[in-house]
């Protein structure tokens, strides 16, 4: 293939591509701070949390924890060990099944959440949300539909992948 | 302010927020991985190369480039010295100015961003923009725009509040 036949991005993509990774970034950027500050843990804790709270029982297995938070078991056993020392959330043995492991949110973990919810959404809703026209929030849903089809299949299988390479980069 | 009084997200900005959410840490988490596996260089460093071969000169203050990545100039300052360990990035201080540091992009990793340009950008094109009629590309780039005019200020102060946090938390 020569250079000429590649595919880059036209000015217009390009731009959307730049204005949305900057504005994204920003944007986690600031919710993982006013997490931190007025709750005491970064964003990707707090949606640990609130996967937690929406289960039955307020526990998951933690292969279903790692994929309702798009992340690789080991980050994730990081991210639940620094969330048990907080008294946060607990974690022992699945029933009938020797290796696996659930994750269960604590009482304390529950009010942590509770406390912490108001102050997180107002600041999603004060920088996404209130600046949408009900066209733009179909739009920003229907795109991530379709981005979110495209990736289930190929992130499983990378999810996967991560978790076998672990053991050798020390993650 | 009683609990009814508060503007929680309704149903629909909910679905779509979790959508958004799941898919964009998806598809980001895949162009990670992506450009590791093939690259040797996780995306943040990527986007810096990026930053860097766009400038006068390819080279930024690091003040600057801080702003460009969204990054705090401490994380930054942890990025630049693995990309200088690399030989991708060299870094020397600023004419005129004992404190500012000037990074600048070196052949090789001039190179290496060339070689590393196609399997990102078809990584992009894959999963976010040929997925989008012209209609969604625009509504993504006025929702982008909307989010980056309102977050800008906002960032800069928090950004200048993280550098001098620094010091105390270890970053």
């Amino acid at each position: 293939m020569t250079d000429s036949d590649f595919r880059w991005l036209t000015d217009e993509e390009q731009r959307v591509w730049r204005t949305f990774m900057q504005a994204y970034r920003d944007f986690n950027a600031h919710l993982d701070r006013q997490l931190r500050r007025d709750s005491g843990m970064p964003v990707a804790y707090y949606e640990i949390l609130v996967m937690l709270s929406e289960a039955p029982g307020r526990a998951l297995r933690m292969g279903e924890l790692a994929e309702k938070v798009s992340s690789s078991r080991s980050r994730l056993s990081h991210a639940v060990t620094a969330l048990e020392k907080s008294g946060y959330v607990s974690r022992c043995a699945a029933d009938g099944d020797r290796r696996g492991q659930v994750a269960t949110l604590t009482e304390t973990g529950y009010a942590t959440l509770v406390a912490a919810a108001p102050g997180h959404v107002t600041e999603v809703r004060t920088h996404l949300f209130d600046l949408l026209t009900p066209e733009q929030l179909k739009a920003l849903g229907d795109i991530a539909e379709s981005m979110g089809a495209k990736m289930r299949g190929v992130c499983e299988v990378e999810r996967a992948q991560d978790d076998e390479g672990c053991a050798d980069d020390g993650c």
